[in-house]
């Protein structure tokens, strides 16, 4: 874990995550984008419709990584409290954007359309750069390091599209898998070396079960392109040796 | 949101739940095995294999919740630091626990089987209660108000039910969702009054797609059953009027 590129972190608002109705489909999304344009998520949160514990997550989240994105609660309904409570965290007013009703005008296109409701869409903090929706006009915002997406995954993923170009590139995580149906405890020693000797390599050992069999995963993750090869030459040679041979590229679960 | 019943928080530790590469099931099964016991999930973090950030993720849930639930990182590899960071949370040594290390020996049988590397899974800070693990044998445990839980879903849920009874218990959430084809912006401001006429009730509005076509759920929570099942008419009455009779019982998409 943890390079040179930036970090971010996702904090994902919203009451219907917490009751286990709605499940999450974000995050993994967003892991592996932000690691295709070399950013490291490095946290998570998820919190509930309250503006004040989206006011305190905001304001710990956005401090500590280089970027935040936030998932959720910018539809147009009462429960939608992300813009007001994100203006609070900066110490804001929440303004109508004058971009935002335009795009607003230009999705909507009658008058009779554009409602006073559909309006409160476009109320974000002063001084926010709106991130274009290319699903169902509504934008999301940018406002310093902190980006506002939309919940439903494929509004948040065309908003994260519209705003990766934004983003300060690092280096990208390359990672390879290898299993092996031998018990976790049996590479477990070895592994320890392993990780010793490597210290620029991030190695994780992961039971799985295919068809009733439990085997484990080994992964190697990095940007140096030197030390992962030689790392996962080394955890080829540990699965070989204890599995007698019987080394699996990639997963035993997908 | 927010009732008298006790309050819990999930901590997920874990890279590969981070980088996308494995997707989390324990957030959906805890958020309604707690319910079902009246306890309510307000907040949920995801943290790498770090042991600052578990520290600090753990001190701070700890305190601000009547539970903890933590998943992930007590197995036997280098990467399984969750133990020794929970030790260093409560300024506690971490040691073999002799009746972890009975349930290791009871599983393995034989002492060749119950390798050093094994014996790890027996580490766990001073004081703690096991929690049984009915499917591979290696312990969960708790201490004071948090409980340490296996990654893996099969295990993390046979562990849950082994501690469930140890929970001081609340009311149980009920919800009821109701959809119609029609957008947010037709409801937004009749749910909004409606909202504010109950506040015992927790309503919330989810844009759904269904073959295509958008529409709305609309979904009331609480544990007043009085003040739900109004609530409930209402919200049906909103939805009716707004789409010309078509109400539909539940979710659009599932």
């Amino acid at each position: 874990m943890y390079n040179d590129s930036p970090t971010a972190a996702l904090l994902i608002i919203g009451n219907e995550i917490l009751s286990g109705r709605t499940i999450d489909k974000n995050l993994p999304f967003l892991a592996k984008a932000l690691n295709d344009v070399g950013v490291q998520l490095l946290e998570v949160r998820v919190v509930p419709d309250v503006e004040g514990e989206i006011v305190e997550a905001v304001n710990a989240l956005r401090r500590k990584y280089s970027y935040l994105f936030t998932t959720g609660g910018i539809g147009p309904t009462h429960d939608d409290i992300t813009a007001e409570s994100i203006s609070k965290a900066f110490n804001m007013p929440c303004e109508h954007n004058a971009k935002a009703v335009e795009a607003l005008a230009a999705y909507y296109k009658t008058p009779d359309q554009l409602t006073e409701m559909r309006l409160r869409m476009a109320r974000m903090p002063e001084g926010s750069v709106l991130i274009d929706n290319p699903v169902s006009g509504a934008p999301g915002f940018q406002i310093e390091n902190v980006f506002v997406m939309a919940g439903v995954p494929s509004i948040m993923q065309g908003m994260f599209e519209n705003l990766k170009d934004r983003l300060q590139r690092g280096e990208s995580v390359i990672s390879y898998a290898q299993s092996a149906y031998v018990a976790e405890s049996k590479v477990a020693q070895r592994l320890g070396e392993i990780q010793n000797a490597f210290p620029q390599v991030d190695i994780g050992s992961y039971p799985q079960m295919r068809d009733g069999k439990l085997g484990t995963c080994l992964v190697v993750r990095g940007v140096d392109v030197v030390a992962l090869a030689a790392a996962k030459q080394q955890v080829y040679d540990l699965l070989h040796d204890v599995s007698g041979g019987n080394v699996i590229e990639g997963e035993l679960a997908t």
